[in-house]
């Protein structure tokens, strides 16, 4: 098998190939074509981590593997990111593994492409005001992928700390963009597009800070218990996710699921909207909610990029196993 | 990490290691320091494969990780083994892995240990008999862990093809074992100890096939649908196993439940037996049953136990990921 590490990521896969594949993620899945297998997410009882396990197989994209590891809170004090993974990739015809690649930048990367395809297909055309939630390590990630897909006027932004907004406001002036930080009040009476992105455990953002024709990129919460939205919110919005059985349980929705609210046939699948089988956005007052629970095939599509780009160019290691 | 690939198995590890570890794996189970995640196992409609994920954590042994691979039925047409597997073993402290450590031999040791586990506290001290059901690859290593908890005079086997008892003659000569080929009935009437291991989805020994006192020992079913014996055989028997949660969904006491014959109380973990919590056999005529469904927390055992030998002798390949 080859081994990609972590060092060698950035080098291998652009923004463009991660978004590319995320999208194609979503159509087959939507399709048929690919299926997440039920996810393990498990408190461990150790330096307070969560371990977790995605898999999930693309007969599209002949993807078939793994990505485990999970959430480390205290690894900042020993200067080691928090967020630690390593994504195996198999050979469908044979069980064989072929593939082990770092996770940690190819799950930011992923996730951000995520959001970035919800607001390509569900934005307003016309949106100008870019607000994101929260200023951790995946915000800057989450801001240039949004980006990407609308021209932005400005960003606003909000955090907890406020003080921890420099980081976001030095990515938005790499990208040319003002960047204001702001009250969430004023956030959401200013922002087309919102993203929220933090490890929240109760509702941020309210149904009542979100103008009509808003739409909201849920980004955070991936575990039972996390929310990040008032759950009336997704009952006020029509209501889109990656996978409608995460986004059920682990997702943002869980909430508003809960509290019935809305049903899991209220939920549509972003992909349909991708590949023309559900209508996305139908009008510019609509609120729209992606809930973005982030899945195993995302994984696989950029590992499997990362892979053969290493093989291509004679990068990574190869080992026997 | 460390990878510590197949061919280096067999030189790190001893089958005495395996044993003592899996015992120890059943006593931290039953302490309450040891726990299986949910497994994740599917028929991925590619090659007529299984791929499933096991995942644990062992907070007496620090023994963080999971394995992952799957049964591929046409594999031997390639000459390469149908079931692959790889066990990722993770840093509990910061979630780094720090090991990759090829899965297929330990798996087939870890589990003739488990069943010799369950022999050597559940089956009669005067056992003479040992039948085996099944003549398979694992069969084999089955055979060699028996032998190691009970002095046997003789082995009898069944094989559908009966052709394909060779391996297990030739193995058991090895031992110094007489060994005779024999149908189910005779199979039933003269073994002490059986062990099926079989991969059918439908019983093969009969209630009546058994005699009492008998200790059976049922390593086959992994999987829901799988069946080596008749259902009634564990209603009329005291039954234990590895995984209470397991043996009701993917092992051999699925169907018995389903039947409403037994119900998940009834099933002894036999971590519970080897650390006195729970009492085992309790008369010469009980039969007794071990559902042997496979658990992470043995593959990772072991794995450890590869990976600090191959540290130690300097064995295996460093790599950085």
């Amino acid at each position: 098998m080859i081994i990609v590490p972590e060092r060698l990521i950035a080098g291998l896969v652009s923004e463009t190939d991660v978004f590319n594949a995320v999208e194609k993620v979503f159509v087959a899945m939507a399709r048929g074509q690919a299926r997440n297998f039920p996810v393990v997410r498990e408190a461990i009882g150790c330096a307070d981590a969560l371990y977790g396990i995605k898999a999930g197989f693309d007969q599209a994209g002949l993807a078939l593997g793994l990505k485990a590891g999970g959430y480390w809170p205290s690894n900042i004090t020993r200067g080691i990111t928090n967020h630690q993974s390593i994504i195996l990739l198999f050979d469908p015809e044979t069980g064989q593994v072929k593939a082990a690649v770092g996770g940690n930048l190819l799950t930011a990367l992923r996730t951000a492409a995520a959001s970035a395809v919800s607001i390509n297909h569900l934005a307003r055309r016309d949106a100008r005001v870019l607000g994101i939630v929260g200023a951790g390590h995946q915000s800057v990630f989450q801001m240039r992928g949004a980006a990407r897909v609308r021209t932005f006027d400005k960003v606003i932004a909000w955090n907890r700390q406020a003080e921890k907004l420099s980081k976001l406001a030095d990515a938005a002036a790499a990208l040319g963009l003002p960047f204001e930080a702001a009250d969430l009040a004023r956030l959401g009476a200013e922002a087309d597009v919102i993203i929220t992105v933090t490890s929240s455990y109760a509702p941020v953002l309210l149904r009542d800070h979100v103008r009509p024709g808003t739409h909201l990129a849920c980004m955070g919460t991936d575990t039972k218990g996390k929310q990040e939205v008032e759950a009336r919110l997704l009952q006020d919005a029509r209501v889109f996710t990656d996978e409608v059985a995460q986004s059920c349980t682990i997702g943002e929705a869980q909430h508003a699921i809960a509290e019935k609210l809305i049903e899991p046939a209220n939920i549509t699948p972003l992909g349909a909207v991708v590949s023309g089988l559900a209508v996305g956005r139908t009008s510019s007052n609509e609120i729209t909610v992606f809930d973005g629970t982030g899945v195993a095939l995302q994984d696989l599509a950029v590992a499997s990029i990362a892979a053969e780009a290493a093989i291509v160019r004679g990068l990574g290691q190869e080992v026997s196993i």
